[in-house]
């Protein structure tokens, strides 16, 4: 992982943000050939999930034909949106307070062990990678004993995080950087949204959010679309966007950031028809993944079990890959695949507002009490063929931008042995990115500077140019310039050598196989787009 | 321009966002037709300034060859990214409140005009739109006049803003929606910047800001991107991305909104040859929008005169449109295209920090005391030809991707008479797009529902639609869906019919010239494509 995170900043693909002021933690900048990378997977999404989508067959697995149409929403949307949809009750995390040291900790990642000695018994804490280490060493230091006296401390039941045992116990708590005992408040909700004030006067009654993920601007649109197109269900809508979260330890690179794009479908169907839909799109986007190159192990299709649901879903499944930075046998989750019933329409429908405790203004009826709905507009839909309305059912397919380029720069990054110019073996590093999600897609390189192979070689990659991303080089020893392509993942190679000037002919170097074949110059833009589109 | 938001909410290109809660003033959603509008002046956007700019010849009228590469930042950035570039206590509207009725105003929006009687002489104010008539009611008010005493008031000077008046003469302002005289506060800054808080602690002390321009984001990074790439000046940034301002008064459509995306570059160049390169830009990007359809007296490119310039400035030009929603004569920005000399490069290594108006913690040095500094990294460049140091100067075309897909709207959309099925000539409302800029490309229409038609035509959608967007339609007559695609401008309308039959040709509708020629099946592509580039 860590010659990952050096190429990624060597090469441009990832650089922190703000770096030249220290940096914000959570928050990360694409570099040129990122920005190129992320771009190819936001499209590769986009063709294959709206634009190239063909409404009308239904594709392998899909229990019909069906429509996709796209949208883009606001970050900022109008409070009630999130309080209609829970985000403003709960989506939240549980934190405790050190009255001593004023550090705050996520009152699930404090780990602990209850301790006896010296006739007290106390929960000694630790918010330590080797936790187990941490909570001994805390131990001697919270009953005030040598490292030779350890064994006079009795140890009982294994480590456990802070929120597994009673809120009544925490007063025998041992914070993880405290002196005392009993610094540690009882847990309080944080939300995660970031909040912001909309318009000039600045007070609480206009507090506005950043949204925490882009499903609910589909939701509150979907009647808009549906009034504005000629769509019928089983419909698709989709969205790529940035959403915000405030979280407590942001880490793992790009992984868990504060600022990050999701590419998310609400797919909207039947009642009687979701399971089957439910069950295409948990296929066909695990199918995706493997299509673009997250084959083999590192990938799984996790089914949640029935008590990791939410109360309105009816199933549940992740895509995950093992990052490297995880402990082996773990995986990240890369999207969500959830059946979501009818929850998200009828909520807008019918939400029930909590005025007390609600900042906003809240809507009033015609004698002016305060109206404990969602938005109170008609969000059933009406089937023209057999006359039926329904609140549709919903599957969402939410997957995260950024962890989509993560995997996929995990899962590229190769080091092989290859010979070099003089045929020594030498450790290659290669980026195997998918043809189609590499940033660069070729690079026309003349072998010697004379003999005209340059002109030909600039006439090419003007004309590979117009099509695609692609770059020129004819700098220093052909070997050395194969391996700088072979590390920004380049799939394609072009030379042109002696022979081109004889028959018209290029060198087609694959990047993977190293494979060399001889191509005709007027076939190259074809045999590349070719070789791309697999 | 009624008619033109009409069609945009009934054809799903801009809708309001969270509409079904009563919107929210300054925000606009993007429907699926709109969504793909907005993807395709991006995209050629990115393809022209970016992927497709060729490193190795100096397009027609730049000084050189020059690089172009990529990058994207986050939206969040280190808050002293904002004290150093200035926009923390700069970037401000300056507003006054009103003491009785607790409403706040730009002080620069507020018009009014000196008026005595009854020998008070007060300035009469007023932020209506038919200005002059609601000052001359005001007065009457403000002296308790009736209509007929209305020559009582002896008015005094011509009609000019709040803000031109002297600070002490606002105890004698009536404000415009005042009972009394004197209750107009003096003006206080506004700073337009949206605040959150990272992180958990909740203190001002983590006070951060929505950018208000992706522009310092490249600055922050040019010394990241000098040194992951192999790119020499002079060499051009992009960024396409989101930025926020909470504008007092948001109006006039998209034009105006608090959410808004930007496409900038900074060009970064030697400080002799700047001069050169504010003209190539300042002319390259006016004739990007001429290339794309707003040609004519409703597109201009003004120089700013030297007392609007900054004082950093040597050159601004504003690209501007004459928007149907603003008065006869004047004129919207849809890009400003400005030499910036070495303002911001410097700004970011030595800019003053004055900690006491700045709430974030600042750097300090060695010995515990505050640097009153930018970054204090070196952002100089060694030209390594020359060897010489310098600290480049900066070029910087900043477009607004919401203005340049309304300008493109408003100049597309068009009335004419064309005859109907039956030959009776009806008012044809059409989306005269640029072809590279229309949301869908072309639509396959099977002229009637039998004889093997829809087949043809819907092999012949499949095989378009893995190449762009591209509809399907079979439904009423084909008149009336020639209509359909004209209104959401599809430039290409192919009609399968009985002569596709016999020949295998189908009808190539053009959507503005309405010409209509044979082009064989197996051509149709090829001839979409090569219609599209142009």
């Amino acid at each position: 992982m860590e010659k990952l995170v050096s190429l990624c900043r060597r090469r441009g693909f990832l650089f922190q943000s703000s770096e030249i002021y220290g940096g914000l933690n959570g928050f990360w900048d694409y570099g040129p050939l990122g920005v190129e990378l992320k771009r190819n997977v936001k499209e590769a999404w986009w063709r294959d999930m709206v634009t190239g989508h063909d409404e009308l067959s239904a594709p392998n697995g899909a229990p019909s034909p069906y429509e996709m149409v796209g949208l883009d929403c606001t970050i900022i949307m109008h409070p009630q949106v999130w309080k209609v949809s829970g985000h403003y009750d709960l989506f939240c995390d549980q934190m405790v307070d050190c009255r001593e040291t004023k550090k705050r900790y996520r009152y699930d990642q404090v780990q602990g062990r209850w301790a006896e000695a010296k006739e007290k018994r106390v929960f000694v804490t630790s918010v330590a990678e080797e936790v187990e280490e941490d909570i001994a060493k805390r131990g001697l230091k919270c009953f005030n004993l040598r490292n030779k006296d350890a064994d006079q401390i009795k140890w009982d039941g294994p480590v456990t995080s802070l929120d597994k045992i009673a809120v009544e116990d925490l007063s025998s708590a041992f914070g993880p950087d405290a002196k005392e005992v009993g610094t540690l408040t009882e847990p309080r909700d944080f939300n995660l949204m970031f909040k912001t004030i909309v318009g000039a006067m600045g007070s609480e009654k206009d507090a506005a959010y950043l949204r925490p993920e882009t499903a609910q601007g589909i939701f509150v649109n979907f009647k808009n679309v549906l009034d504005s197109t000629r769509v019928r269900l089983p419909l698709g809508i989709a969205q790529i966007g940035k959403s915000f979260r405030n979280e407590i330890t942001p880490r793992n690179f790009t992984f868990r950031s504060r600022e990050f794009e999701q590419m998310e479908i609400e797919f909207f169907c039947h009642p009687n028809e979701s399971a089957k839909w439910y069950q295409y799109w948990r296929d066909r986007r695990f199918k995706w993944y493997t299509d673009h190159g997250l084959a083999g192990e590192r990938l799984i299709l996790r089914d949640h079990d029935p008590d990791e649901l939410s109360h309105y879903s009816t199933g549940t499944a992740d895509v995950e890959y093992a990052f490297p930075f995880l402990p082996e046998g773990e995986y990240g989750e890369l999207e969500g695949i959830a059946h979501r019933g009818d929850f998200d329409l009828r909520s807008h429908m019918e939400g029930k507002l909590d005025p007390a405790s609600c900042p906003l203004e809240v809507q009033k009826d015609e004698h002016g009490k305060p109206v404990h709905r969602g938005s109170g507009k008609d969000l059933t839909y009406r089937d023209d063929l057999t006359n039926e309305r329904y609140t549709p059912h919903v599957i969402e397919p939410s997957a995260g931008a950024d962890r989509a380029t993560l995997a996929f720069l995990c899962e590229a990054y190769c080091e092989d042995e290859q010979p070099d110019d003089k045929g020594k073996m030498q450790t290659r590093t290669v980026m195997k990115f998918h043809p189609r999600l590499a940033p660069i897609k070729a690079a026309v390189l003349p072998l010697v500077k004379k003999d005209g192979m340059p002109e030909i070689a600039r006439d090419l990659y003007r004309v590979l140019k117009k099509k695609m991303p692609v770059e020129y080089d004819e700098k220093s020893a052909i070997g050395r310039r194969y391996r700088r392509q072979d590390e920004i993942g380049t799939p394609y190679c072009l030379t042109i050598d002696g022979q081109t000037l004889d028959d018209q002919t290029v060198t087609l170097r694959d990047r993977d196989s190293l494979e060399q074949v001889r191509v005709k110059l007027d076939d190259v833009v074809s045999e590349i787009e070719g070789r791309i589109d697999g």
